[in-house]
């Protein structure tokens, strides 16, 4: 874990090669892998470096593709888990001169959930965890808000958002204009500056979120850590820290000090351990500390399920599944043990203000989505998401960069309904869900029922989705699980980028379409999303090497591979049937007698 | 193999309790398994028993399930597959009276691609295959049309109608009427009387196709038929057998004695290996013997490219991946090398009068399918189609059952164009399509890229999904492959049984979610589609018993499971919130001093 793989290959979303903005890649590595290297597009300041995954095919072209592994399959760079990522916004953040260091709040045994005592509260030196960078805090002066939505609102093009529109493939204009009408969110803490840029809106690249996070049941902070960068290896776009159990402050600063992508976490978790798990215990103090806490270690973005009134809890007594978010079972329990409105809504405004000092951006959670098929699109759900509409409008009010969260289990039918509600409510506001599962008899299989789901509301408009693991309802992910997860939404958001008419989504499915055809294997592999099991299925029946040049592979075998035969009828069949397809037979025998001409135009490359 | 794994569970689509013409189901075994086991339903006559799966729930409740694990998974019957199984409609086909025995055709050597020359051709007596049972082959008398479709239209119900009603928890009429207007099909050649009857069409339950088959690099013929009954025990409704290499006949055989499902195979494969692989020595002749061959021994319907007409080839010389249909591929090469229309197109008259003297169904095999995003929804592809649509109704009016293949590589925004498409070009006939995979780029996954095409596809009306599993595109699927196919297109046709709104599809789901509310973990896993996986992986973390009853799993923990919580609410708070949602907090409030009272409804079971 201390230094990277950097022969493991991460795969992901598509980049056009042509560049609006940016030079050629410069090649990073004095050793190029054998398929790939990693690439970096240079804006119009040396320090605007964006990543990107360069594919070598045999054919001597280079495929281009959105890369989100990080410093870590950069063979140049030393990365030190102890030591953190370089804060490469680190400048961009200070020469903006809006914000200000501070003394920042001290942390405390509890923060890691230590229940001993202290009077002074100061439990761990951090330069004990990161002993060669002593980090102190930063929020905007004045209180101001130092959000990438109040700079786009001003008309301020950052360097993140040119960042932004290298990767994207769009110009740096669009992301303004979208991120200033809050269609699209760049979450990135000004205590987060190891972060890559990215953004989340429907005109962009469908992202995916992976979660990690202990339970009191299982896990370690090395695991958890381990999980973000293999995460972020096979694309994940963004990861929450789900942790619950102990050494939660501790993990999320080794994850947020290790992470190239925006890290975002569910404050309330954390706030709930600090009350000893008793919800009723719960006050908007200590929700407030927490965020605060959070806030100043780097997090990019916050689940707040602000929109779990009181008066919405009785809509679920009838439900099959109840209330199954955690954060919304937390606050009901909270609404209905001190008959109160939620202190999340009434103090929603406040909230709004301390977020906007560290531009961390909201994920407005929908604490009552439904848990189940017979749960579906039912009044507790839809009565949640009109009040994150109206919350929505206060964040933006407030200039904090928002997006939505969403379901859940829904069946296919019911399913475009939640974005076109959602878009209508929210003024467009970036949608992040949960699959949604389309069926709930598959237990182990959920990726799948969830994938299914995922790639449909992408399709319709979902800028997020937040990937869902094979354990999914059973237990806490493994490493394997992880990866698993990760792949099935960049299928699913790689599907509806195509369906969507991204412009370039397709050029990465021609180029392994071509390379298919042609039976350049290595290629394949290569351009796969998963190019080691990829590899390892073909060798499984054909494991030679002359098997990577043959052919065929031993599904179809070599007499009935249909590839074989279509490139066998291109080479022999002579004539302008290509041109004159209505053409007579007649007229074509004589031509055909005499075969081996060349009728069909060579392949695209 | 010779004998059935009793326990292994068997997880497929739901039957309402809610029975129109069968008693209640009889308990097969006298030794129950521990979470279900199989029952059966009883029609008007003795012998319709139409299998199910009973799970039991802990809470003294059955879910019936629909079952297509034939005998194998019921303890009263022993089977050996040396034998087969028993000839459950030999009685019904008998009783019609409008069929005969007569002497066939010889088995000869090459049918097994065996060169070696003999001047009789009887290269094998079938009574050394199957020791106890000589098989003589039946057909129409005097040539006429013995099918289904036949009965439907002269308005006959039929014991397999029956038992199809029961199945399918509708009317006989209703079957009856969807077979004589051609929107569905029974796939059951009078030869195959081990068949379990099972209908395909978009009224009913979607159905789930598993391919399996040698091929000339690997695979023997035991697995085969291990993999038959390996796809049928995890759910698959039919199995095609697309052999290609030696021993094609005798495993053909195999597979049928022993399979409780419709088999399906694509003839022209083993004609091309009766002319040694090469595609321009294929003749009508030869083909013809081939379809004779195959249907004496049972073949319940056949793919059947007649649809590639060579003035469509060269619409495919542009194509990013050309034809990749394997039976495509070979008639496009037949055609060009003859420079004359297809023979397939030219004799299909004949052939239809071939077909329906056995109630051998047609499926007409899209031949020019996409093989890439690129090439969906191309001019290949649509006049392919049309003239699917003429041939469709050519096969009706020769009685022969008919369904028509859908492709292949199709980006999600151009999915529906080809299910309207077919249904209009060819009146409503059972769409069965291959996935369709929504992106080219996930080799290895491409059960998932294809599992998303394929829910999408049937919600919209496919009536059978052709599944795909991981090793599509890479090698020959082993067993693990077979499985994980099954199961992902098992989701993909109950998701859309569900968006269809299918009568008693949601019971399924409503019992497995009440299960996991309730915290019933065995209910969970005995429901679940792949109940092994489902246990296995719960246990990866909590493997203790006390586990299989606690209120949380490893995902969350205890504190934080949001269904503990939303279950304590149930429990812990009381009032008529429930009844009056509206109600002010202040009336409220005196209620909730006195707490403990039960305020929600119990949960329906």
């Amino acid at each position: 874990m201390t230094t990277q793989d950097a022969r493991m290959p991460v795969s992901v979303q598509p980049v056009s090669t042509e560049k609006p903005v940016s030079a050629e890649p410069s090649v990073a590595a004095e050793k190029r892998e054998p398929g790939w290297h990693k690439g970096y597009l240079t804006g119009t300041r040396p320090d605007i470096q964006v990543p990107v995954r360069q594919v070598h095919l045999t054919t001597g072209r280079d495929v281009t593709l959105y890369d989100t592994s990080g410093p870590y399959t950069d063979p140049n760079v030393t990365t030190d888990v102890r030591r953190g990522l370089a804060p490469l916004r680190e400048n961009w953040i200070i020469g903006r001169g809006d914000t200000e260091e501070y003394s920042g709040r001290p942390v405390r045994p509890e923060d890691d959930g230590i229940k001993h005592t202290s009077p002074r509260g100061g439990l761990r030196n951090l330069d004990a965890v990161f002993p060669g960078r002593p980090r102190v805090p930063r929020r905007g002066r004045d209180g101001q808000a130092v959000t990438q939505l109040a700079y786009a609102r001003r008309g301020d093009i950052t360097p993140e958002m040119e960042y932004i529109a290298i990767r994207e493939n769009v110009s740096p204009e669009v992301v303004r204009e979208e991120i200033a009408a809050g269609r699209a969110v760049m979450p990135m803490n000004v205590n987060h500056p190891e972060i890559e840029p990215m953004i989340i809106g429907k005109r962009f690249l469908v992202k995916v979120n992976a979660n990690i996070g202990n339970s009191a049941v299982t896990s370690s902070i090395e695991e958890e850590v381990d999980k973000m960068t293999w995460a972020t290896k096979w694309g994940a776009d963004t990861v929450m820290d789900l942790s619950t159990g102990r050494n939660i402050h501790t993990t999320r600063e080794w994850v947020l000090r290790n992470s190239p992508v925006p890290i975002g976490t569910v404050p309330l978790y954390q706030a709930l351990e600090k009350v000893d798990g008793k919800a009723e215990e719960l006050t908007w103090e200590v929700y407030k500390d927490t965020v605060i806490e959070q806030a100043e270690q780097g997090v990019d973005y916050m689940t707040v399920h602000a929109g779990v009134l009181l008066r919405y809890v009785p809509l679920t007594a009838r439900r099959k599944t109840g209330i199954v978010s955690r954060g919304g079972s937390i606050m009901a329990a909270w609404c209905l043990a001190h008959h109160k409105e939620s202190f999340l809504y009434e103090n929603f405004e406040e909230l709004c203000d301390i977020l906007a000092s560290y531009d961390v951006t909201y994920s407005l959670g929908d604490g009552l989505r439904p848990g189940s098929i017979a749960d579906a699109n039912d009044e507790a759900q839809f009565a949640e998401l009109r009040t994150l509409g109206e919350l929505n409008t206060i964040a933006k009010r407030h200039n904090v960069q928002t997006m939505i969260e969403g379901p859940g289990h829904v069946p296919m039918h019911k399913i475009k309904e939640n974005i076109d509600l959602q878009q209508e409510i929210c003024e467009e506001a970036p949608f992040y869900t949960l699959g949604p599962l389309t069926t709930d008899v598959a237990p182990a299989y959920d990726h799948i029922t969830s994938g299914i789901g995922a790639a449909m509301i992408a399709w319709w408009g979902t800028a997020m989705l937040c990937y869902v693991t094979p354990k999914e309802h059973l237990g806490l992910p493994n490493r394997d699980d992880v990866k698993t997860g990760v792949i099935t939404y960049k299928i699913a958001a790689h599907a509806a980028d195509l369906a969507k008419g991204h412009p370039g989504a397709q050029d990465w499915d021609d180029a392994l379409s071509d390379a298919r055809f042609e039976f350049r294997w290595e290629d394949q592999f290569n351009l796969a999303m998963d190019p080691d099991t990829a590899r390892d299925f073909h060798d499984e029946t054909l494991p030679a090497d002359g098997a990577k040049t043959a052919h065929f592979c031993s599904m179809c075998g070599p007499k009935f591979c249909s590839m074989k035969i279509s490139q066998d009828i291109r080479k022999e069949h002579g004539g302008d049937l290509l041109l004159d397809p209505e053409a007579g037979m007649r007229q074509k025998s004589a031509e055909f007698a005499a075969s081996g001409n060349r009728v069909y135009l060579p392949l695209a490359d």
